[in-house]
């Protein structure tokens, strides 16, 4: 171990270590702490600290009566992982893919000057994609760019890479997004890209996301093949997190 | 201002309130440090603090070039009221409802007993309701919970009231929740009682709630009209939650 941090850091890495791996499996009952001790070859305070932080992040529940258990948590996902879908893909060791259904130039309605921050008519670049996991289709990406952000995507190589890449290349970096979930039934052109009949239900996730002035930078409609994706979330009484249920 | 809190921590509040209220509205510049200073009389340092905050949580962008400007933030909701249909529906000044459909003991299978942590063929109690939204119907809820959690359920009012006040009553505290979100198509008795076409997408949240000893007490499974209700989630660069995108 390393002799850089506090010990009970040590022992909290080492730990969290065998839940992820998988040697301290959900449900077991976590090692005594005199045998953690023993095998450490600490004191008793640092293993209590490295228990205590398991605890408060809910890595390990039960006591009082009950005997602690090792618990599973819904990890983190990075900003940048669950923004894109090329991040993503690869972050679970599957291949991603992408073909561009569309990528064109035009004045803003209403609806999306509004959403993007922007006067009406104002150009905007919008860019659909057909989305793979391991060749087969996924998900419907259609995101709306304003005209100082999409001009460099009619420019880039879409069917190469991530539009996400693309932007961080040129700087503008996404620091904060909104999503909002729900479902929907397929178009028939969405359930003729994803390979299925017209009407079946998909996963939406609409977002929109801005970069660290607090411009938007792209107002997304992602609708996936829920047998493909799903989205999990963990919450708890202590740790409130920016989630909400709200009326359509 | 209550002389009791830190003098940052007043105008913290009062500009969190003017936020809430939309006396600032979103996209809004900010009032410069001077201006807040002359209209709240107190020194430079209090007012900087104040907004730093504020730019900390997300709810003030820009700077560094660009004008600060008002951000709302989806706020996080609180446990219970995310939990509960019944607790969510008077958050937002509705009024909930539910009919029973069903209400059982029966023995679990497979798939239940490993979802509750229980052996097979032990008992649960399952019960399926109709959920209202000002008479509107809005969701159908499916809730599994072992015996010792449910024969309190088979007793109680579940035409009048909320399970989880139910459970709370008796002393059993959620303090953990697991949901995993995606899509279906209705099925004809759900479609139903929504009172809407077969096969028409619904938006599901299935959930598995733990208490404070990390033991099951349900296995959910809630389907949403999407016209009804959305999941909102905000996430950051700067802070994680507990959020994944996972292959289904």
């Amino acid at each position: 171990m390393s002799q850089n941090l506090p010990l009970h850091t040590q022992l909290y890495d080492a730990m969290i270590q065998r839940i992820r791996s998988g040697a301290w499996k959900e449900g077991d009952r976590v090692p005594s702490e005199k045998s953690l001790v023993a095998e450490f070859g600490t004191s008793r305070g640092p293993v209590r600290q490295a228990l205590a932080s398991l605890r408060a992040e809910g890595m390990i529940v039960g006591g009082r009566g009950a005997p602690p258990r090792v618990q599973r948590t819904v990890p983190a996902q990075s900003f940048d992982t669950f923004l894109s879908f090329t991040e993503w893909a690869r972050s679970i060791d599957r291949s991603p893919g992408q073909r561009v259904i569309e990528a064109s130039r035009r004045p803003a309605t209403e609806e999306i000057a509004r959403e993007l921050g922007i006067a009406p008519d104002e150009a905007v670049v919008e860019v659909i994609r057909l989305r793979l996991l391991d060749g087969e289709p996924a998900m419907i990406e259609r995101s709306v760019h304003p005209f100082w952000v999409g001009r460099h995507l009619l420019a880039a190589d879409l069917d190469g890479g991530s539009i996400y890449q693309t932007l961080l290349a040129l700087h503008i970096a996404p620091v904060r997004a909104r999503h909002v979930i729900d479902a929907v039934a397929a178009h028939p052109l969405d359930a003729e890209w994803l390979g299925v009949a017209a009407g079946s239900p998909l996963l939406r996730a609409r977002r929109v996301t801005r970069d660290e002035h607090g411009g938007v930078i792209e107002s997304a409609d992602d609708r996936y093949l829920p047998s493909m994706t799903t989205f999990v979330i963990e919450n708890t009484a202590e740790h409130r997190i920016p989630l909400t249920r709200e009326p359509a």
